[in-house]
C-alpha cells in the first residue's frame, strides 16, 4: 500500500513507518511561537521545570500580532518572550520584521519533508513547500520547545485535484475561497489537505502559500503541496540547505478525492461571519465598505502588493474607505519600496502599517467601528476578528480589495486588470 | 511704543491696536483638532447649538494620535470625527495622512502672520512660520469652530538671541532643549517666545519646526519666529498664497531678552521625567536603551530621518534595542521612499509606523515595558507618557538617537556624523 505525503513525513521522523490512524511521537524540525501563544508557552516551559531548548537553531519567536506594543500589558509579553529567546539562545524577530509565516519560510529553515510545529492556526502555510507544518497551542508549544517531539495520530488526506486555469483576475485567493465554499469550515478536520492539479502547479510560490495557509479553515492539519522546480526555485533564493521532495505513491490511500475544474472561475468572497460563507463576487457587488485591508500571511506578499498597486496607481481610493496596507516581512517592504511598488500604494491612499499582522487579529492598527464594512485579504472573518464584534469582514484577493478601496463598493477587479 | 510679532498679529486680528495684557477678541485664520481632542469638541459643539463651521475651508480635523486605530472605543471617536467632517464639509485627514502639525504647515494654509488655534499643546509649532498659533482646549475649539473668534489675553513676549553658529553634530533640538534647560518649564508661562538670532537663522525651515514647536514646554502660548527668504521658499513650495511678513519693532516691549552663545553646545538630552532635565550629553553617556524613536511633530521630517539614516546607513542597530520610525506625514513617508532614505532605516533595522503621531503619546505602536529605558526625538518626557509609568523616555536629536539604537547606550553622535 502506497502512502501519502503525510504518512511518508510522519513515517521518517518517527522513526516507524506509518499510516494515517496511527498516533505516533515524531521528531520536529522547527519550533515557533508568535506573540499570542509564545509567552504561555514560556510559562509552561517553566512549569515542565524546562531548562534548556531542545536546539537553540531550531526555535524562533515572533513578535508580529501586537507590532510594536499598542498595550502596557502587552509590552510585558513581549519583554518575557525577549528574555526568553536571549537566556535560551533562539532566533527572536522583533517588530518591524513580519509575520512569522512569511519569516519561517524566508528563514529557510523549511522545505520539502520538513516537520514544523508552530502555536500559530496558519502555521500549515509551509505546506506549499512541501512540509508537514501545523499549529499547536501553547502547552504542547512548551513540550516541543523542551524535546525536539510531538505525538501525532497521522491524518488521513483528501485530495484536491485542480483542473484548469485561473481566468485573467482570478487569484489564488479566489481559489482557495472557492474550495472553501465546497468543502466548508469542517470538511476536513483533522486531517491533511493535499492541493494537485494543473491550478496549483501553475500558482507561484507566492499564491500557493495563500492556498496552503488557508488548509486551517477547512479543520485540516495541513495543506501541503508537491514540490516541484519552482519550489527548489524558491528554496535556493532564501537557502543553501538541500531538501528531499516528498511526494504521494500513486497507490496512496486518501479519505476522499475531490475534482474541481476552476476554468470558469469568477472572483469569490467570503462573506460574514464564517469563511466558508463564500460566493462568487456578483452576489455581493456593490456593498459599501469602509475599510479595506492588503496584507497578513494570506496575501501580504509582494505579487499581492503589485496586483493592488496595478489596479491603483495612478488612482486615488474612494473618500469614504480607508485603505490599510501590511507587508508580510520587511523582505517584502523594502521590495515593495525598492521597485516603487509600496509607493503607488501609499500615493492612491494607503496607510501602509508596520510589517506584520497588520489589523486582522484585531489588536491594534485598525479596529473598525460599529456597524461598518471591511473587505480584507486576511483569512478569517469571524464576528469580532478585527477587534469589534458590530463590525462585518468580507473576505478576497487582493484585487478585489484594491477595486473595492477605488469604488467604495465590492467591486469585481477584472474590469481593472490589464 | 513699538510692538512685538504677537502684538501686531494680535492688532491686525482683533480690529483694535493691543499691546501685551489687553484682553481682545480676535478672528483666526485656521482651526485645526486632532483624535484626541476633536470628538470632545464635536459634542460641545452639539451643546452650544453649533449648526455649520464659521468657515469650512479653515477646518481642519486630523487623525493622528491613533492612526490606524487600536482599539474599538477609539475606532468610534474616529467614526465621529468622519461623519462630522463630512456633514460640515471640512477637511478630513484621516489615516496614514500624518500629525496635525507636518499637515497644516504642509497644506500652505498658515504662513507670516496667520492666527491659528488647535485642540493641540503643541500647535505652537507653526510660530516658525511667524504665524501665532497656540493650542487651545476640546470647548475652545468648539467655539472657535461656531464663530472663528478667539478671546486671547494679548501675551508678553520673551525674545530669545541666539548667537553663534551651531557646531557640528549639533542641531535644532540640542539648541531647544539647552534654551529648555536654562529657562525651565515655567520659564515663559502664558508669555510668547520669540526665537532670533544667527543660529536660528542659520536653521532650515525643519530646524526651526522643531525649535518652534517645543515653545510649550516652556510654558510659552507661542514659539514666534521672523519670516525671511527660508520662510517664503518654504512657502512657494507649498502654496500660492501670499503672507507679508510680521517683525517686531526695534522699541518693542520685551518681558525679558535672554542671550545665548551655542557655539560651544554639545549635544543635549532631557532626562526623566521632565522636558527640562537637561543636561549635557557628557552626563548621561553609557545609559543602556531598550527603545529608540524617530519622529514626532518635533522631529519626524525629512532632514530628521536624512540625519538618522546616515548614521544608520549599512550598520545594524543594537539586538537590544528596537528602533521606531514614524514619518510626521504621508508626503515625508514618499519623499524619504523614493530617495532611498527610509530604505537605509529599514535595513538598519527600523520598524516604521504608519506616518503620525506613532508612539509619542502611548497610545499604540510602541508602548515601552516596565523599567526599560527610552530615547526619544519626541518632546516630552513625562512619567507614562508613552504608555508605560514604569519606563524612562530621554529626550534627544535624531543624530543622538540614532547613534544611541547603534550602541544600546546613550551614545554622542558626533563621532558619526560625517
Amino acid at each position: 500500500m502506497g502512502k501519502t505525503i503525510i504518512e511518508k513525513i510522519l513515517s521518517a521522523h518517527s522513526g516507524q513507518e506509518c499510516t494515517a490512524g496511527d498516533i505516533v511521537v515524531a521528531q520536529v524540525d522547527f519550533v515557533m511561537g508568535q506573540d499570542g501563544t509564545s509567552p504561555l508557552a514560556i510559562r509552561a516551559f517553566e512549569n515542565m521545570d524546562g531548562k534548556e531548548l531542545f536546539n537553540p537553531d531550531k526555535v524562533a519567536l515572533v513578535i508580529d500580532h501586537s507590532s510594536p506594543s499598542p498595550l502596557e500589558g502587552v509590552s510585558a509579553l513581549h519583554k518575557l518572550m525577549r528574555e526568553f529567546a536571549k537566556s535560551k539562545g533562539c532566533r527572536m524577530y522583533d517588530i518591524g520584521e513580519g509575520v512569522c509565516h512569511q519569516l519561517i519560510p524566508e528563514s529557510g529553515k523549511v522545505g520539502p519533508g520538513s516537520l514544523v510545529i508552530g502555536a500559530d492556526s496558519h502555521t500549515c502555510t509551509y505546506g506549499a513547500l512541501n512540509a508537514f507544518s501545523t499549529g499547536v497551542g501553547s502547552t504542547d508549544l512548551a513540550g516541543g520547545l523542551i524535546s525536539g517531539k510531538m505525538w501525532f495520530k497521522v491524518p488521513e488526506t483528501v485530495k484536491f485535484v485542480c483542473n484548469g486555469t485561473l481566468p485573467k483576475g482570478i487569484y489564488a485567493k479566489d481559489l482557495i475561497l472557492y474550495l472553501m465554499g465546497q468543502v466548508t469550515a469542517d470538511g476536513c478536520t483533522y486531517m491533511a489537505a493535499e492541493y494537485t492539479g494543473e491550478a496549483i502547479t501553475d500558482l507561484s510560490m507566492e499564491g500557493r502559500f495563500t492556498v496552503s495557509n488557508m488548509a486551517i479553515e477547512m479543520g485540516a492539519k495541513a495543506g501541503l503541496m508537491e514540490a516541484d522546480h519552482k519550489t527548489f526555485e524558491w528554496l535556493k533564493q532564501h537557502t543553501d540547505r538541500q531538501f528531499q521532495a516528498v511526494a504521494s505513491d500513486p497507490d496512496a490511500r486518501y479519505q476522499r478525492v475531490l475534482e474541481f475544474d476552476v476554468s470558469q472561475l469568477e472572483p469569490q468572497v467570503a462573506k460574514p461571519h464564517r469563511v466558508d460563507n463564500v460566493s462568487p463576487i456578483s452576489e455581493v457587488l456593490g456593498t459599501p465598505v469602509q475599510q479595506a485591508v492588503i496584507g497578513t500571511c494570506t496575501n501580504g506578499r509582494l505579487e499581492d502588493l503589485r496586483i493592488a498597486a496595478s489596479i491603483l496607481e495612478g488612482k486615488k481610493i474612494h473618500s469614504d474607505v480607508r485603505l490599510i496596507v501590511a507587508p508580510a516581512s520587511r523582505k517584502i517592504y523594502l521590495d515593495a519600496m525598492n521597485e516603487g511598488t509600496l509607493q503607488k500604494l501609499v500615493e492612491a491612499g494607503a496607510a501602509v502599517v508596520t510589517p506584520g499582522c497588520g489589523p486582522c487579529v484585531g489588536t491594534h492598527n485598525g479596529v473598525p467601528s460599529d456597524g461598518e464594512k471591511v473587505i480584507s485579504t486576511a483569512n478569517r472573518n469571524f464576528k469580532g476578528r478585527m477587534g469589534n464584534s458590530n463590525a462585518e469582514i468580507y473576505l478576497a484577493s487582493p484585487a478585489t480589495v484594491a477595486a473595492s478601496a477605488l469604488t467604495g463598493v465590492i467591486t469585481d477587479p477584472r474590469q481593472f486588470v490589464k
